[in-house]
């Protein structure tokens, strides 16, 4: 039996932790940019592969990433597994209850988006001849499909992402763009499925006609008996399996068995793993800790191995072309934003709001990108085109983020804790006074952040004076308002033998929170003292806090209390 | 490039599926049986693999598990990370701090245990000529000193596992236990560690010595200055990235750098992760949550996937052979149980204690098979020695609970719904009056336990007249004890207009739990109630309850709600 020899076992640790380690790395990097992770992720495997690592130390790179023997057999096995797994967890975020309710508004602008831009993809691909060298040994009418279908998806997963992020993802223009999107996602899925039906000549013993009612009778099953049935077994199975072990394993394993029927019949896994994961996400039934559980270990081990490692298999370099990558950029903007614009706007949307949802629309992601990848393995596409879908879909999710920011003139909303500046946190209160600790505090603050402190603790000291800012349960978070502040400015006393603040409940105060914001900003003062007291709220959250040596140690604290927004 | 064909892919699909949902269900079964789990994950791959499966369609076992090709190398790759990752969640699990508290007694039973074993197994293995055909052309000495290994560890993850479900794990006798535990894996891996370098010849350029130099090095940093250095990073990575997923993602790369380290300096790569999971296990900044998804997926997903594979490799039934399985449980029984309960003994506990803890630490589980697939790879050991070892593991673990329970009169602490029977859920009680809701209920549950209805009615009734049931909240826990009565039992009703209980809170009640236990036993009553009065506090259960149809649902709510045992 062929196995892995110990040196391949060596070489596969190594190069699945380099993989996963930079992949989390540069992700994180992006997000600290305000950018999506998946760039930082996609960058790790450009500069472990050819591209950048193999042109400096071309041995040394083969070395760790060989591209013989048995090692890309294995590496190849966990990212095609990474891969269904994260089309797994894409379906799990589709509400089909939400695209119904949306209908009208979701359907205008899915369609118009759609027809547009597979109109723009296939009449430039069919009628001029830009694109004639992008296709390998195939017919130019299936490349031209190909094109017009990937200038035609969505990414959900990319889009929900900064729906949430922005604080949109309940509001209207939110819901009609998640409708869209999961409506989108559906019929490019579908439709490539199609199209890789159509090429897969000795691939498949099914003639095609086969391939397209086998997949169509899968999709119906799964979307109406195969959803009911999940529904009924999923109690069945909490209420009789280990929690949540049961739930993981028995979803998983019929994930695997979707994606290798959707394989089998000609089509691809991911399709399989993706309808399935829509009907199982659509349970009421499933435990919002089981689907973190998956979401968690996926988005954040499989899916960036998966982007990684595709840079291993592209020399990124080599193989960028300027005007390819434009002219494909801008093919596909135009045929978003105007097609899914119209659509917002012709179903009653006010011009800004039918702009963020273009722009909002135009997000390909992850999406984009796996599709590319399996037109390259298929040899529809060349390398030169693959390139330049990677960079559109990367651009594309940028861009989104930014625009809808930029037109509905939206922020992040922010936790309260990210607006502690670094040496914001007090380990001791050197007082058992009331007044005392309040101009100490406050004294330091107004030092951090180049205020005059004597005004700025007499004004918090007169706050405090007309009621004390207890909140009970031994947190106080004494307050004013400045003019001029930009942001609020917070910072946190810890005081372990306790300071009476005329609390309501009668106990001592161990932490001052003291919370600065901006006169012309009533609002966010109201933010911040409910942000703070929801999460005092936690239990165990105080002894935490208290437990807390560093300013590091207190944001960690907070940041892994799980707050869900509304 | 070799990569995986689409046929490979269909293959891998089918297989990973196939063993992870059986693994899972037979898993389930064993549970359900009061058996550890992992006897049934062995056992699907057995049924799957060429013991069962392939006796009877070996064209077909072949066909969905290859063994040529790219397909068992695929396998291998995630069998080899599989078994990685779970010595990083067995580490995890390790506390240093509770092997130092418990130190003297831990150090008594551990090291008496692995004197004995060590004794009895290299004495019969090299004096004996028993076992003479067992090792494949190997020097008997290193075979001799393998098996005394093999009989001297422990399983901490099974021994932990057990004394949670008995509620032990804090006890005099559970810390001991698990302080010995901890010692005993430690000396036992760092010498299969050492057994597998002084084999290693050819495997590795490095000679022996510097092998167990680099070695020590690796634990020594890992558990000092590597131990301190995560416990400073811990809180700067959560403060400073994505939550979880930049914990989740940079230990898991470091995890395999240190499984690659190990590898590469000729021990083995769970070496590496079991020292690092007990360096990222002992920070007090890694929080519960990071910890459960690693575990959760890890051992519902990845290790059940390792044990099941276990059996695709061997044929349990050709290379079974008796009286070799006896001679093993027997020399393996005796060495722990002698030795463990004499040092129990020795070090102050109870006779009866003191056999507890031998048969506590009589337990080998998933640690023995890994030692023994690992030695029956690297050719230490026959298949035959194998299939002992692997019986002997799964005996040792199964009568490791049974003879706790037995010593130590032990019951499984039961959550109130294991109460309630099959039709004990009322989806809608049909009256708005106090008196007439309790006894309809009464009836209701007198009748599926086979009691008198009008007299436990009568009784429940007596009982509330004396002051309210009614826990506040919409919840009432309306009770009676009876004489007779074996087991507790409870019926839920359902109100969704509501009861007026003259509930202190001023609430109407919703939900009424009655509850009928044995009167010689008024502590099963009190702590019924209190789990329900905790159960109930959960914010959004009373919801989820209402919402229920059916006694699957409520089963399945009620399960999921994560309250941990204290």
């Amino acid at each position: 039996m062929p196995s892995l020899s110990h040196h391949d076992m060596i070489t596969l640790l190594l190069a699945l932790g380099l993989l996963i380690g930079t992949a989390r790395l540069l992700g994180e990097f992006f997000v600290w940019l305000q950018l999506p992770s998946i760039i930082g992720e996609l960058l790790a495997g450009v500069l472990l592969g050819p591209t950048v690592f193999g042109r400096i130390a071309p041995a040394m790179q083969t070395a760790l990433f060989p591209t013989g023997g048995a090692f890309p057999v294995a590496l190849d096995a966990f990212t095609g597994i990474a891969i269904v797994l994260f089309l797994l967890v894409a379906g799990m975020e589709v509400d089909l209850s939400t695209a119904w309710r949306q209908g009208k508004a979701g359907i205008y602008v899915a369609v118009l988006g759609m027809v547009f831009s597979f109109a723009i993809g296939f009449s430039v691909a069919w009628f001029t001849p830009v694109f004639h060298s992008a296709t390998i040994e195939r017919d130019p009418l299936v490349f031209s499909l190909f094109f017009a279908v990937a200038l035609s998806i969505s990414a959900l997963p990319v889009v929900a992402k900064i729906l949430l992020d922005l604080g949109l993802f309940r509001s209207d223009v939110g819901m009609t763009v998640i409708a869209a999107a999961i409506l989108n996602d559906l019929v490019g899925w579908i439709t490539f499925a199609f199209l890789s039906g159509l090429l897969a000549t000795g691939r498949t013993p099914l003639p095609l006609g086969y391939t397209l009612i086998l997949l169509a009778i899968f999709v119906v099953f799964m979307l109406s008996a195969g959803r009911k049935i999940l529904d009924r077994a999923l109690p069945w199975i909490q209420a009789h399996t280990s929690w949540p072990g049961g739930v993981l394993g028995f979803s998983l394993a019929i994930a695997l068995f979707c994606a290798a029927y959707t394989e089998a019949i000609g089509t691809h896994g991911v399709l399989g793993a993706f309808i399935f994961g829509i009907a199982l996400g659509d349970s009421r039934h499933l435990r919002g800790r089981t689907r973190r559980t998956f979401e968690q270990f996926i988005s954040f081990i499989f899916a960036p191995l998966f982007f990684a490692s595709i840079g291993l298999k592209v020399n990124f370099a080599a193989n960028f072309e300027l005007w390819r990558v434009l002219l494909v950029l801008v093919l596909a903007t135009i045929g978003k934003v105007v097609g899914c614009g119209l659509g917002a706007y012709f179903s009653g949307m006010g011009k800004r709001e039918s702009w963020a949802v273009g722009f909002a629309m135009n997000a390909r992601g992850a999406m984009e990108i796996i599709l590319g990848l399996l037109a390259l393995e298929a040899n529809f596409i060349s390398e030169r085109m693959f390139v330049a879908l990677v960079v559109m879909a990367l651009v594309t999710s940028m861009t989104a983020a930014l625009m809808m920011k930029f037109i509905l003139k939206l922020e992040k909303p922010r936790r309260f804790f990210e607006f502690i500046p670094t040496r914001g946190f007090v380990s001791e209160l050197e007082t058992h006074d009331h007044r005392e600790a309040i101009y100490q505090l406050s004294r330091h603050l107004a030092g951090l952040i180049d205020r005059d402190p004597e005004s700025v603790a007499e004004g918090v000291w007169r706050r405090e004076q007309i009621m004390s800012t207890s909140l009970g349960g031994g947190v106080a978070v004494p307050h004013a308002r400045l003019d001029g502040l930009k942001t609020p400015a917070i910072a946190l006393g810890i005081s372990k033998t306790g300071i009476d603040f005329d609390a309501a409940d009668g106990e001592l105060v161990h932490v001052v929170c003291l919370i600065l914001t901006p006169r012309d900003n009533p609002d966010q003062q109201i933010d911040v003292l409910a942000d703070i007291a929801r999460t005092f709220r936690r239990p165990g959250l105080l002894e935490r806090v208290l437990d807390a040596g560093s300013n590091t140690e207190i944001l960690s604290v907070f940041k892994t209390e799980d707050i869900r927004r509304a």
